[in-house]
């Protein structure tokens, strides 16, 4: 064997790899390094995770579906991260006057997992030091803001640090670099049902929600039999409900059956304990920056959670780079241009499709809306298997990618269109 | 009266407008804050523009058209200007095989002007020092980025520092502030058209285009003589002319009838003189920052030069400022939120009409289709006045908003399109 070449795998010194972002995302991409061979240190500026409270404003739940599945798979970590979650089967639609009709997610046996933000970084982290012997390394305490290339030596930087990242904030700087940042006009705030005799108070195998067109609730399960709910509202309508009389009076409207699953009291308190948290969509090109440098996960493509896939999405950049490590012999300078022009595409797309499910809710999402055109597309899928598959089906439980997801799906438009005979002008009455 | 009071025009002291940028909008801004009564001071890094060569790369004329016009007019400077500036009646196309057509920009009697960019500013800083007494101010020399705030002291702080700004930098510091930057693929080169005996060497009173899809140049007269040729083509293009044979080989083939206008040494030379230049099309929302601070011109829409707008459209914010400073008693915490929900979605528009003009340009605009589709639109024009006006009509001599353009374009083409049956399909063949 020639121990001159640059062959990592070849060399006697191994190749240094700093990720950037002790999250999801940069725990699970130092596992895949280290699987490797590749010497990785992580650089993490907020205190230990596990120490830490949660962040806050950081949403507490996430929902973990296939393509996550499939990338902690890799690195021999799904089995644990599923056995601490809760396998939600159908959505659990809420009407006005408190009827709840499901909708399942797929087929028999498909679900997507409600999971703990707070214990999945745990997990990812003692997977990563226990499997992969990746110790804390020296800057992972250190608060301050990073400098890219000035102050990390290393071969690769993996820029995991989330919708603010730092290290994408140097590539703003670079000619010709692509970005976007859209906040959206809703902002968010949590609530907690406790159990009810030591149960969970509502079905916990569904992800409750409560669509009211402006407004929306969802409710995901925990494994300690709470469920944490989440308000949907534009900034302006939090801002007109300014006491606690009010608080009661607006979810009489709008969540009635909700008041005694949180509490008055509790209600009352926890909707000023925090402003209510704002929302942005990231989208950016190149992911990389020579052959030093490359953004992974929210850094890259923060979305809205109205698609329920931004970790999902984060985790498949993992698995998608590995995949291209193994097709280019993990020779950076050609692997992360391959990245960039294979990833983009994709992230771009989920982001886009998690924009549009927002804008749709936002325009005419209530309860009777939201069941019909489940059943129409659940409907078609019945009579035609093969040509027309839900869009959430080829989201959330298979690995086709993103943008072909999409293009698929604007087909499938097409043909539905064509059937029910609807011709609708886009630029109505001007 | 009673001088205990905050309206400007009333209060013994004057209120401090600090312009920041010395370019086009930020001089024709200090003027209408002149005219009002503030007092006005520029903040500009460079040097002073009148003394200082051409900004590396930045183009050398611009168009003036309706917009820009009207804002010059209300500071009593349209008339020095225009004397300056070449009338351009029509485009004038360039086929490969060195056919000539015209195609009228509007009626008889409409234009377009072709201005000199330097010399544009130079007549602007002029009247802004003779017609409003705004001296140079103690910054206007000092070579430092601004912060926002911390270093200037003012009532009020006008950002219009051009499509990098420093002022806009703080803002995406500020949440919920929404912000894009995109690159197109494609790069621009500047040649020069020398004078043939003293005379220019083509017809004066024209835009001459040269169409080749992905390619494209085009040629602006200047008062010397001249003209202003700029070639626009992908940088993956411009890197495979390597060699000064590369470059004749090249406008062989696209441009042969420019050769010897140019000159083959003076093409061959300018060819590697700079490197090409990269265009960025930037939005923005909101443009203000409290009651103390608000974007115009790039600094706020810088857009891709495809619709000979960028100028006039900044221009046009001055105007659309000033409205509203009339109608809201120049008061800036009404005035400011005014004026971003009023002029976002008509900069967004025509930031948007110029990159659909780039996409539709590189995708398929060749000689031929260009005369057919011109003459189209000019056809329907004639046949129905009043219900189809030409797009570029309504943007170039008139000031219906931008945003009400673009909608009445759309409505347009679906009436153009039911006229002729065609119906396209958006996802072909998928």
């Amino acid at each position: 064997m020639d121990y001159s070449t640059n062959d990592s795998k070849s060399t006697s010194k191994k190749k240094v790899v700093a990720v950037v972002g002790g999250g999801l995302v940069g725990n699970l991409n130092a596992c895949y390094f280290a699987k490797r061979g590749f010497q990785v240190e992580v650089f993490e500026s907020r205190e230990d995770i596990r120490q830490a409270k949660i962040v806050k404003g950081r949403s507490i739940n996430l929902v973990l579906s296939h393509r996550g599945r499939q990338a902690l798979k890799h690195v021999g970590m799904e089995d644990t991260i599923i056995s601490k979650g809760i396998p939600m089967h159908s959505r659990m639609i809420h009407a006005l006057n408190g009827t709840q009709s499901p909708i399942p997610y797929g087929k028999k046996g498909q679900y997507i997992l409600s999971i703990d933000r707070a214990n999945l970084n745990k997990e990812l982290l003692s997977g990563r030091r226990m499997k992969f012997l990746i110790p804390m390394s020296p800057g992972e305490h250190a608060h301050h803001e990073y400098h890219l290339s000035e102050e990390i030596q290393a071969d690769l930087i993996v820029g995991c640090d989330g919708a603010f990242s730092a290290i994408r904030k140097q590539f703003l700087r670079q000619s010709r670099f692509n970005y976007s940042q859209t906040y959206i006009p809703h902002g968010y705030l949590e609530f907690t049902i406790p159990p009810i005799n030591g149960e969970f108070a509502m079905k916990p195998n569904n992800l409750h929600i409560w669509p009211r067109n402006t407004f929306m609730m969802i409710a995901l399960p925990n494994l300690d039999k709470t469920f944490t709910c989440t308000l949907f509202m534009p900034f302006e309508e939090f801002e007109k409900v300014t006491t606690g009389d009010k608080v009661i009076e607006f979810f009489q409207k709008y969540f009635p059956d909700a008041i005694p699953l949180i509490g008055a009291e509790a209600l009352k308190r926890d909707f000023f304990r925090l402003p209510a948290q704002a929302m942005v969509s990231v989208k950016c090109s190149p992911y990389h920056f020579g052959d030093k440098c490359v953004l992974m996960g929210d850094a890259a493509h923060a979305m809205v959670p109205f698609y329920g896939q931004g970790m999902n999405a984060g985790f498949e950049d993992c698995l998608v780079f590995n995949e291209i490590m193994d097709q280019l012999n993990e020779d950076f300078s050609a692997v992360l241009p391959e990245y960039t022009r294979v990833r983009v595409p994709d992230d771009q797309a989920i982001a886009d499709l998690a924009m549009y499910n927002y804008v749709e809710m936002r325009e005419h999402v209530n309860s009777k809306w939201f069941l019909f055109r489940k059943n129409v597309d659940n409907f078609l899928h019945i009579i035609m298997p093969r040509t027309i598959i839900p869009l959430y089906t080829m989201v959330t439980f298979t690995r086709t990618r993103y943008h072909k997801v999409v293009k698929h799906w604007h087909w499938q438009d097409k043909v539905r269109k064509d059937i029910v005979h609807v011709h609708s002008t886009l630029f109505k009455g001007l």
